[in-house]
C-alpha cells in the first residue's frame, strides 16, 4: 500500500473545522475507508476534497459518489458534528484523523485504515508497542486465568495490550494488561460514547481511566452484528503480534488471526486438549502457521522484546509441603477444612502453615481463613 | 542408502547352516549393522564373507575386524546358534535376515537395518502397513485412554501398529491395536525370549498369540538401558509414520520422533494443556514442524488410508453432571478451585468427583489436581 504523503501529516492537534470536515468525509454516503484514502492520496485533504469540484472528482470516483461530496453538507451530518464536538470538550477525548502524526504507523499502513479514530483515555497508549489477546467468549476457567497471566506477563514487559472487550477472553486479557506497566488498549465496535456488552460497564470504566479505549465509530453508534468482526481488523492492525487463548472451529477470534496473517502480523496460539472445544480453532491455527507459545518468554521472544526481569527465585519449598500446597489450591481456605483434606494433627498443620507464612507463600485473610500466595518465577 | 542388490533377497526360508553363519556374522566382534552391510553387499552373503579371506576381507574394514571373522568359531557364539536353532523349532518362532524376502522393505531402507530379527508371532504381520504410537512410560490417564483410542482406530482402519512395549503409552497402544483388524507389532529392546518389565507378561504372551514381538537382539539378551533408544529406530524404521501421544520434555519417545524424522517418516504428535508437562514433549515437537492431529481421521488422512466407518455415537454422560464436567474443563485443576467455580460445599464435591473417577471419568494426578478423562467415542 502506498502511505500517506509525509507533507500531509499534521503534527498539532486538528481543529473544529478540520474535524467537520474529516466527519463530513468519513459520513457521506458511499465514501468508506478505502475510497476516503483514494480521495485524499489525489486532493491532499477533506478540506481540498469538498473544494475540488464534482468533475475533478468523478476522475478518481463514480459519480454518484462525486455528486454526494458535493451535496450540501446534510442536517445529519451536521448534527454529528456537533455532537462529536460537544464530546471532544470532555477530558481525555480525543479524535484522531488518519493525518495526524500520532496516528498509529502500524495501523496506518493496513490495506483499510479508518479515517478517523475516537480514543477515550491515554492517548500515549497508541504509540506503545502492542500486542492484540484475544479469544472466545465462552472462554473456560483456565483460558481465562491463561489470558490474565499472558496479558499480565506481556505488559509487565513493556507491551500494550490490544483486545475487544468482549467477555471472556477479551475481558480477562484487559484485566491482566491493567495490572502491568503496558497498560491496554480496547478496541470496541460501537461508537466511544457507548459500552457493549452492559456487563462491561465498570471494566470500560476503569480502561477509560487507565488505558484507552478506541473506536472507528461515530458517535451513538449502537452494537451492530456487522461491525464487530471488522473492528477486528483494527485490533490486528494496532498491534506487532495476535495471540489467540481459546477458540472454537470457526469463531471470530479465528476471523481476527486471518485478518492478522493478512497484514503480516505474528501469530500465537496456546494449544490445549484435544477433547476440548475451545482448543480446536487454536489448533487450526497452529496446524495453518500460526507460532505455539506455552509460555510468555516465547512470545516476547518472537516479539523480540526482553523478557522479564525476574524476581528472585523464592526460597524453595520443603519437600513435605508438596501435599500441603496442593491441598491449599489457590483459593481461600479454612484451616479446618485442610485438617480434614490432610489427615494432619491441629498442631502439625499450624506448623506448617506458619513455615509457609514466614516464606511469604502464605496469606491469613481477616476472617480467619488463609490463601497461597503464588510468586511468579 | 544402497539397497541390498536383488540377486541376494532369498525367498525360501534360510536353513540352520545359514542361520548359523548371520549369527556368526552378527556376533562377531567388531562387527555391527553397518559394517555387517558393507561386508555383505561386497561378498554377497555370510558364508562368502567367511570363505573370502582375510586379505580380502582387510580391503573392506580394519585388520582387527578381518582377523576376528577369520578366527575359529568360538564356543560362545557356537552355543549361541545352538540356542537359537532350538529356539527355532518351536511354532512362531521365526529368524528374518536382511536378506531375506520378507524382510520388512521400509525398515531395509534406513541406514542401519537390524542384519537379523528374531519373530515371535504372526510373521505375515511384517508385510502390513505400519504407524508406530509411542509416548511416556509415566503417562497420564487421559493420554493411556488416548494412545487406545488412537491404536484402535488406526487398527480398525487397517494400519499395524508397532510400539515399543514400555509401560504407559505403549501399552495402551498394544491394548487398543488388538481390538482392530490390523494388529500390533512390539519392537522390545531385550532378546526374544526375556519379557521386559515383569508386569507386562500378559500382554507380551498375548501379542505373541494374535500379533508379533520382534527384536534385533540375540535370544538371553537382559534388558541393557543403551539397547533400548537404539531399538527405537527399528519402531519408526518400520512404520510410515509415528504418533506421539505424550512425551516429557527431552524424553524417549523424542528421540523416535527424531529417527523417525531423520528416516524421512511422517511424525504426528497430539496436543495439550500448556500446565502439563506430559504435553511439552509434543509441543516441541509441533514446533519443529509435526504433525498436530486431534483425531484418528487426521493421522488416516496423512498416510492416505481411508477413514474409518464410524459406529454409533456412545450413550451421553448422565445429565446431572454436565455442570461439573464443564467445570472441569480438559485441563489439570486443582479441587479448591473447582470449589469456587460451582460454588459446592467441599463435601458435595468430593463426592462427585469420586463418583467420576469410579467411572474412569477422571484422574487424580500426583501433585493433587484432578483433570477430566474423555473416553473414545
Amino acid at each position: 500500500m502506498q502511505d500517506t504523503a509525509p507533507h500531509t501529516v499534521i503534527a498539532s492537534p486538528p481543529d473544529s473545522r478540520v474535524i467537520a470536515d474529516w466527519i463530513r468525509l468519513e459520513g457521506t454516503a458511499g465514501v468508506g475507508c478505502r475510497t476516503g484514502r483514494l480521495l485524499l492520496d489525489a486532493f491532499g485533504s477533506p478540506a481540498a476534497i469538498f473544494r475540488a469540484g464534482q468533475a475533478a472528482l468523478a476522475a478518481h470516483v463514480p459519480a454518484v459518489q462525486a455528486a454526494a461530496l458535493c451535496a450540501p453538507l446534510s442536517s445529519e451530518l451536521a448534527r454529528q458534528i456537533e455532537l462529536t464536538l460537544a464530546w471532544l470538550s470532555e477530558a481525555h477525548h480525543h479524535v484522531l484523523t488518519l493525518h495526524d502524526a500520532d496516528y498509529p504507523p502500524a495501523l496506518r499502513q493496513i490495506p483499510d485504515p479508518p479515517l478517523l479514530l475516537y480514543v477515550n483515555g491515554q492517548r500515549a497508549l497508541l504509540s506503545s508497542p502492542m500486542i492484540a489477546v484475544v479469544g472466545s467468549r465462552n472462554a473456560s476457567t483456565q483460558g481465562k486465568a491463561n489470558a490474565q497471566a499472558f496479558a499480565e506477563g506481556l505488559s509487565h514487559a513493556g507491551l500494550c495490550v490490544v483486545s475487544g472487550m468482549a467477555l471472556g477472553i477479551d475481558t480477562a486479557a484487559h484485566e491482566g494488561a491493567l495490572r502491568g506497566s503496558g497498560s491496554t488498549i480496547a478496541v470496541i465496535g460501537t461508537g466511544p460514547d457507548r459500552v457493549y456488552p452492559a456487563r462491561n460497564r465498570p471494566l470500560a470504566h476503569r480502561i477509560a481511566a487507565e488505558g484507552c479505549i478506541l473506536s472507528e465509530y461515530a458517535l451513538g453508534t449502537p452494537p451492530v452484528a456487522a461491525n464487530f468482526p471488522r473492528r477486528n481488523r483494527i485490533i490486528s492492525g494496532l498491534a506487532a503480534g495476535v495471540l489467540v487463548v481459546e477458540a472454537a472451529a470457526q469463531s471470530g477470534s479465528l476471523i481476527t488471526a486471518q485478518m492478522a496473517a493478512e497484514q503480516g502480523r505474528e501469530v500465537f496460539a496456546l494449544p490445549g486438549s484435544i477433547h476440548s472445544t475451545l482448543a480446536k480453532g487454536c489448533h487450526q491455527l497452529i496446524r495453518e502457521g500460526a507460532q505455539l507459545v506455552e509460555t510468555v518468554d516465547e512470545v516476547l521472544a518472537a516479539m523480540r522484546v526482553s523478557p522479564l526481569v525476574r524476581q528472585a527465585a523464592p526460597p524453595p519449598v520443603a519437600a513435605g509441603n508438596a501435599t500441603l500446597l496442593a491441598a491449599l489450591g489457590h483459593d481461600p481456605v479454612e484451616p479446618d477444612a485442610l485438617l480434614a483434606r490432610l489427615g494432619l494433627e491441629a498442631g502439625a498443620l499450624a506448623g506448617e502453615l506458619l513455615a509457609l507464612e514466614l516464606a511469604g507463600l502464605l496469606e491469613r485473610l481477616p476472617d480467619g481463613r488463609v490463601q497461597r500466595v503464588v510468586r511468579a518465577a
